[in-house]
């Protein structure tokens, strides 16, 4: 049985890496090519990494984060305004904003959005785990940062419509023209929330 | 210092996987979250994968490709014209022949191609041990079939001018349009190599 897997070593690897997102069949079959190639050491170091580090990820308990020590960093920060909230649909989304070294707050991470077509419904994501926060914390605002489309704004909406009556700041992201982005590439939708949301200069 | 390491599991994952080419940060860090988010037993199976498949790979003593058992399973196939060796670069090399399915002889793998600028000269790649299997062996016909560029030339012509000594006939794959192409976008330099080798139909 041993033996019989590890026949063709490079086909091994390759059957696992072409799982992983975007990455194809002969991108993985590069890629296994490349690894076969490496010092084992090397070699060690990714497969341990992979592990070690999928072992370690945990969700914080409070933001829903991925964290190795939960609370996670941003939680446990006393710097931080912790009376405002930013919701989320995934981890990537809280790395995205932490580059922008702007927000100073919170986060709240739903883990999916709301997609009736897909099954999803609101118990199905941190949504209540969003109102027992608004409820326990002291919190001032929660601004609503998921994705501008059918889903992010339809999740949007729903947190907006059971928030509201707990008393609190319901914000949404602004509309508007990218930074450095051309008019005449921009869509029409977008145009039309950058003229909605025109200010005076 | 093990705490330390697992301080920021997703991009511990996401400087590992940077280190594949043609996986740059961005995309690394996208894995990276993707990896994260699943299951601890599918994770398990492709860090095993890598590792496993890693030390499974060896290089066939005979030809050179990699392989888990020595001599590979095409140096070992008695239904295969062993008279006949097929030259080239890269493992790599060897699946993209075998996938046409048309060639039925064996192959030699030189790992690298003669290179001045990069340092690598005839003594660095697998040239010795091709000579000694032409001396060796019942070999009728040697095609070289590595990349048609700089070096791939270079070393095509430095490997047919120490065979040919030898009474082997040495052969190189042939130039011209790919099929399906278009005339139109051909660079010149293989329409010049088309032209030349055009047969009457």
């Amino acid at each position: 049985m041993k033996k019989r897997e590890t026949t063709d070593p490079i086909g091994m690897m390759a059957a696992q890496l072409s799982r992983l997102p975007g990455i194809g069949r002969k991108t993985a079959m590069r890629l296994a090519y490349y690894i076969a190639a490496q010092p084992q050491e090397d070699v060690r170091e990714l497969a341990t990494a992979l592990w070690q580090g999928r072992r370690a990820v945990r969700m914080c308990s409070r933001c829903g984060n991925y964290t190795a020590q939960d609370p996670c960093a941003i939680c446990a920060d006393s710097r931080r305004r912790h009376d405002t909230l930013c919701v989320v649909r995934d981890p990537r989304d809280v790395s995205a904003i932490e580059r922008m070294h702007e927000y100073h707050g919170g986060y709240h991470v739903l883990h999916g959005t709301i997609s009736p077509i897909n099954g999803i419904g609101p118990d199905d994501i941190r949504i209540k785990e969003l109102i027992g926060r608004v409820q326990q914390e002291q919190i001032r605002e929660v601004i609503i940062a998921t994705n501008p489309d059918v889903e992010g704004e339809a999740t949007a909406a729903y947190i907006a419509r059971v928030l509201k009556p707990l008393g609190v700041l319901v914000t949404r992201l602004a509309h508007g023209m990218p930074v450095g982005g051309d008019l005449e590439y921009v869509d029409e939708v977008t145009l039309n929330k950058a003229f909605e949301g025109r200010r005076e200069i």
